[in-house]
This record gives structure tokens, C-alpha cells and sequence, in this order.
């Protein structure tokens, strides 16, 4: 049986790690774990599909280009992005597991 | 900011929590939150639709209808039910909290 807790990296990996859960037509799960990575300075996500994301575990800032500041969402909240919204991911905990489930749907 | 975790119902309610978190076309997603049922006697899901369905806390046994046992599935576990895949809950723990992430999806 899958699992979302199973095969984390190391708290001090260096790279974000994604793992894809289910792939459909016009969907696609996915896990990514973050260990305190960020977005590049200046980078803005900018997707052709729209993208629901879930922090199951940890925390983080998400920043959309349209807002003056970051969102700080914890354990269980989540934000719909919709297409082409800019974001960023301003902050995550160094030394810590951020678990994240996103939802990228056409 | 929405949570997952919000506005739960009592360990004790009688029916099971169904919320709508995201609909769009060809797909939704929901969260469910068992304190106890499970599917009436001989009743199976036939959906039209693919559910990927995760158990983000609790636990439940969830029956395939062309498996000889249910499977057990605990906090993390996660299964793709495919469209008209005959499936049933067979037990949820009573005076618990199972919340459920489905993915409804074309």
C-alpha cells in the first residue's frame, strides 16, 4: 500500500523532492516535500494549468504576485491556484519536513 | 484560509461529513470524515468516475469487490479506485476521527 509518510528524504537534502502519485488525463497528483528550500529570488511560477495544494505536514509561505505579502499556511490549509496566478514559494522550515500534496488539473 | 482539519463534526455524530473543497470540470474534490459508519450491508460503489481517495488521519478498511479481504488503510495510505471499480467501507473506528481526501475525476 502507498503512502504518503513513506520514502522522505533527509531533512538536510539539498533539493525539494517530487514524486508523482497518479497521472490522468487532464490531472495529475503529486507529492513534494520540502526541507527548506524556497523559489529563486525574482521567480515567479506561471502554469497553464490550474494547481490545488494541500501542506499536509509542515509549513510554508506561499506568495502570490498579486498579494504584499506571503500566505503562512500550516498543517491542512490550502489554496487553490488558478491558472497563470503567479506564485512563489517564499519559505520553508530548514531542518524540517514540509509535505505537500498539489492537484494540477487541466 | 481553509483547513482540512476545520470544523470538524463530534466523535459521536450519526452520519458521515462530506464538504466540497474544489469542483471544476471533470473534476472534484472532497473531504470526508468517518466517526464510525461504513457502507450498509451488501451496498458497493459503482462510480463513473476514478477516485483517488487518501486517508490523511484515522484509519478504515476499504473492500474491493474482487478482493477476498478489505484492505486496511492507516494515515498516509492512499488507493485509486478506478471508474466502476465495485468497492465498499467495510469499518471506520467509532468515537474516531478518519478524514478522507477524495479526488473524483473523469
Amino acid at each position: 500500500m502507498p503512502n504518503l509518510f513513506a520514502e522522505l528524504p533527509a531533512t538536510a537534502a539539498v533539493d525539494e523532492q517530487f514524486r508523482e502519485i497518479l497521472q490522468r488525463p487532464g490531472l495529475r497528483i503529486e507529492r513534494i516535500v520540502s526541507t527548506g528550500q524556497s523559489s529563486p529570488p525574482d521567480f515567479w511560477y506561471d502554469q497553464p494549468q490550474g494547481e490545488w495544494v494541500l501542506v499536509v505536514q509542515g509549513e510554508a509561505k506561499l506568495r502570490f504576485a498579486d498579494e504584499a505579502e506571503a500566505r503562512h499556511l500550516r498543517a491542512g490549509d490550502y489554496v487553490d491556484i488558478p491558472p497563470h496566478c503567479r506564485h512563489r514559494v517564499e519559505w520553508t522550515p530548514a531542518g524540517q519536513i514540509t509535505i505537500w500534496l498539489a492537484v494540477h488539473y487541466d
